[in-house]
């Protein structure tokens, strides 16, 4: 028996490739942008466009700050990097650096950008369609000169329940980008989709589509089966193993209470380490032993460092390992069980400094 | 008017200094240990170990992992560092160049030690008294030899429900507590509690307190008002000020629906920035101008990069800056708002390295 101590995360970039591959053909007339926003959901922005620019020839990237385009400028010299929060005061000089494009969402960043233009760069222009969020409204569109647009590159928009293949948002807000696509840039190509708009048919792919979240394993069209493939293995090492008689409570506030005799799992990973802590009581870990997997239930309130788990019946002892994700118990997984989406859980674990990282 | 796109994080560490000395002077007969696991509850256990270590006399500090405890000893050469996961194969290292202390939970842990002592070095022994995480059980305790006991330079055991004053556990574990420590080591000095012990009075304080979630301004004492000083502001920009026809729509999955014309700001953060998800709908920002102080509900979901409020009446304009955390709202006003405890959220927002930090 060995000691460990320390979670690991590994994360598995040939799944990115071929995620990104089976994307790509899906949409087979768009240009496949890579969005690597918020550090490639976590995963390692350098390392993911690294990845995807010498092997898949990936040209065109988003992120949303001017400090995230420049670690992807590193690796991508020859890309087109797309900034959607748009270029402001305290990101100017990343800007102008780094040769990145902003996404300009309204006439106040449009009179920015025409102070501070970039050689050589044509911004995009983000119009809103029904998302109500960044984006020119329809009378800020009208009182746009002729001059201020030829000053973009690309327009775009940005789709609210794409994950929903029903939703009456969908039809609404395709309508209305062609309807202000063809009134006010009927020369400019366009785009509207991120991964979850890709599935919902070759009318929503436009000429460039976003590809983020189901490039990363993520489950964006969850009214299908999801054909994307895991990144992400995350596992903790199991520090003690004890009995626990009838009647014994269980982690902070005593939320859990031993109704019969139980034994219990320690395992060395918590909330700290970005865990939802609304796991508590509800998630579940997983141990691998012959190709059998065991599954084991959160008791109590995850803490900062440890999560407990009943291991009654399962053969576990210290030093094995407790899974929290793996190829068959998915981000996707463990949003649900949390109460949230892949896309937090993915972003929370994926930048956790203190994981033993493999990439 | 100008335009900012980054949100800024400042971190105050001179009420770091007050809050520890005010928690110091409750316990005063104790040893005040300082927990910087968990890069400080998020705040940077660099700048957090290196300011108590000169400036209050801070010569004991707690961590979680051995890859932290090194950060720690870099800025504290003088000090005691405690690793409460304890030493595995994977952090021995860490510990014999750092000269860590392990805190041995269980027998496996000893029988590591036994085999890779570290000269100087005498480890903690945790003992379970209730909470049923890490620690020895009392069977356990039992069948240490006299040679094993010597092995301990103090013995230690944790509080699970001392943020509630009235709570059985607490007398109970502080009974167990006693007696474990007084058939068991009879000699060594003691810790039990956190910041939250520290309140419950002096029996529960013994020879050493370990002051964390306090120290960084959260109320670790509900049940009465909080006397730490808040250590967070957390601001963003307003990128987009617009109008909101009535029967329109906001955010992801259209979870947000005007009944009235309202007037909405978007403001440059989300969940990618730590923030909870869990705020969708819920939460609360903060505008200022002239000492005035304005609060905007959060409408719709909270996406990665974005929060919309509502600003309707209010005087707000692209480039003011939206107030996520401030003296008014705290960590522990975000918490419950998202359901969840400042611990989390703290750890959350602290570690993002997409802020602007100013420390």
């Amino acid at each position: 028996m060995t000691i460990f101590t320390r979670p690991i995360l590994e994360i598995n970039l040939q799944n990115l490739l071929a995620n990104y591959k089976l994307l790509s053909e899906l949409a087979p007339h768009s240009i496949p942008a890579a969005v690597v926003k918020d550090d490639a959901y976590g995963l390692g922005a350098e390392k993911v466009a690294e990845m995807l620019y010498a092997h898949t020839g990936c040209r065109h990237f988003f992120v949303a700050h001017g400090v995230e385009g420049a670690i992807v400028r590193n690796v991508a010299p020859e890309a087109e990097i797309y900034v959607l929060q748009g270029m402001g005061e305290d990101s100017l000089a990343e800007f102008q650096k780094h040769r990145l494009t902003p996404v300009v969402s309204c006439p106040q960043q449009l009179e920015f950008w025409k102070k501070h233009r970039i050689a050589g760069v044509r911004p995009l222009i983000h119009v809103e369609t029904g998302l109500n969020r960044l984006g020119f409204r329809e009378s800020e569109l009208a009182a746009l000169s002729a001059e201020d647009k030829k000053e973009f590159s690309f327009v775009m928009s940005h789709l609210a329940c794409a994950d929903e293949q029903g939703h009456f948002m969908n039809a609404r807000q395709l309508e209305t980008f062609r309807r202000l696509k063809d009134k006010y840039f009927p020369e400019l190509p366009a785009s509207l989709s991120a991964s979850d708009g890709v599935f919902l048919g070759t009318e929503y792919q436009f000429d460039m589509v976003r590809l983020g979240a189901a490039i990363y394993g993520i489950n964006t069209a969850p009214y299908r089966e999801n054909h994307m493939q895991s990144l992400l293995a995350l596992k903790a090492p199991v520090l003690q193993v004890e009995d626990l008689p009838e009647g014994s409570f269980v982690g902070y506030s005593a939320t859990y209470r031993a109704n019969s005799p139980r034994r219990i799992a320690i395992v060395s990973i918590g909330y700290g380490d970005g865990l939802p802590r609304s796991l508590s009581n509800v998630g579940k870990v997983f141990f691998k032993s012959n190709d059998k997997r065991a599954e084991a239930r959160i008791i109590g309130r995850i803490s900062m460092d440890n999560v407990i788990c009943d291991v009654t019946g399962l053969n576990v002892g210290v030093g094995d390992w407790a899974y929290l994700l793996d190829e068959n118990y998915t981000l996707d997984d463990m949003g649900r069980d949390a109460g949230t989406i892949a896309y937090e859980v993915v972003s929370r674990l994926g930048k956790n400094p203190r994981f033993d990282r493999r990439v």
